[in-house]
């Protein structure tokens, strides 16, 4: 089975390791970056490079997308007439309903799409930070609808499968809903407390401090494309947060420790569910 | 040298394993406790446990206050009159001002406190998380001042020096200012986000969403006091950061994506500042 993975990076690079290891697939790395290609052939990350998508798309039966989520539908667009009839399109965007929406009644026929998100990552950027084991026991969220078959999903899941992933089926929307919370919010509230942080107390921070903003190091960019391709779900997960910080700040002005200790309670209960 | 450690968890049982390895240290445990005294014991964290306050401080060269912070001024005040002179008092509170204000004339001649904060820890509580190595290259902010000596700021510095610590020398409002910051706000904020996540969508959650609110674990009970006892400060720091997230909503809800980036450009320098 030959895989092309469209973005060798954090992620695409994984996905090239750990199916590199199956033995059963052959990686197509597709980037526009010549030298990126040959460092991904070099780390054992690709079988072969490509900078055309198109070329790669004609002789892939997967072409799995890694790219920003803004430039996955126009990518795949693209690519879909250079498919061969069978051909399945996937991808490992971050948000779901702006990159299928766009391509419902868009594909050539025997040609289909299934959206997916893996839910894993890292602040890191790149190819250096690529890892097989990524993907082990983490879920991996497809939407199949309109521009996918049943055939085409069971390709998708068995891929993921066969990376150590589990897989769990949602609506797109029903996907970005929950993600606005579960990601997305997270990283706007990561970035924007270290965004606050006067540079003169830096050294008075501690692993709390580290831990509730590390997603703040990742890439501005892919994370622009990520908060925007989700605006309308996020900026509701936000009135939630607010709502609960106007909470917090009205109970601490107040001095009203009983208060305070339900809000943290609560918030101790929440997190002992995501274990 | 005897060491009476006041309240036997997680930082006062950490202090006690790294203390005791120096080999030059005994370490009292002192405890309402008589089991947590005795697992203590069992654990090689103390040498001897004392459930009366008095009656270790009485025998003690330096006593630890490792207790919640709305206690320790209270139980400095008890202790004190029990202690020999030339004995040396300290804390290991997460907050100061609060700590070391009540003191201000009311210890006996000869006894001295230095207020004392490792920015150390962990969401872990408890003996059973204890870890000598805990303080190891960690920063104690110590707080001298008027209830305070040259000699018993010295002893201090070089018993938390022993275990690994650096020490820098702040005024208690400006330690309280900076941790509204670098620890208490993180905290504030991780336990409102995980109090927002909707039950449903826990197993939705990544590393994202665990690191930013892994400390909304620790005990309701502890932060309570520590928030309650830096209420001014927190307040202002909640401000800075309700503000900056009204940024956010603004220009995601305008679709900026050029402000956005600058946002999160800005979140990631302030962040990698802190490494």
């Amino acid at each position: 089975m030959k895989v092309a993975v469209v973005g060798v990076g954090l992620i695409g690079g994984s996905v090239g390791l750990a199916a590199r290891r199956s033995g059963t697939m052959r990686i197509l790395g597709v980037d526009r970056s010549p030298s990126e290609l040959s460092r991904a052939r070099e780390r054992g990350v690709i079988d072969a490079g490509y900078s055309d998508l198109r070329e790669a798309a004609g002789l892939a039966d997967i072409v799995l997308f890694c790219t920003p989520v803004d430039a996955i539908a126009g990518q795949v667009l693209a690519a879909a007439p250079a498919c061969r009839p069978g051909t399945v399109l996937t991808d490992v965007g971050s948000v779901k309903a702006s990159v299928v929406r766009p391509l419902a009644g868009r594909l050539p026929g025997g040609v289909a799409f299934v959206g997916g998100h893996p839910l894993a990552g890292s602040e890191k950027q790149g190819l250096d930070y690529a890892d097989p084991e990524l993907f082990r026991k983490r879920l991996v969220v497809l939407t199949p609808g309109e521009t996918s078959t049943d055939n085409a999903l069971a390709q998708v899941r068995e891929f993921w499968e066969s990376l150590g992933a589990q897989v769990r089926c949602m609506t797109p929307e029903a996907h970005d809903q929950a993600l606005a919370i579960t990601s997305h919010l997270p990283h706007l509230v990561a970035s924007a407390l270290a965004g606050v942080l006067p540079p003169e107390f830096a050294d008075l921070t501690a692993g709390g401090f580290r831990d509730t903003t590390r997603i703040a190091e990742a890439d501005p960019d892919l994370w622009c494309a990520i908060l925007d391709g989700n605006r309308g779900d996020l900026l509701k997960a936000l009135e939630g947060l607010l709502a609960r910080l106007a909470q917090f700040r009205d109970v601490v002005a107040a001095g009203d420790r009983q208060a305070l200790r339900e809000l943290l309670l609560a918030g101790r209960e929440r997190r002992r569910l995501t274990r």
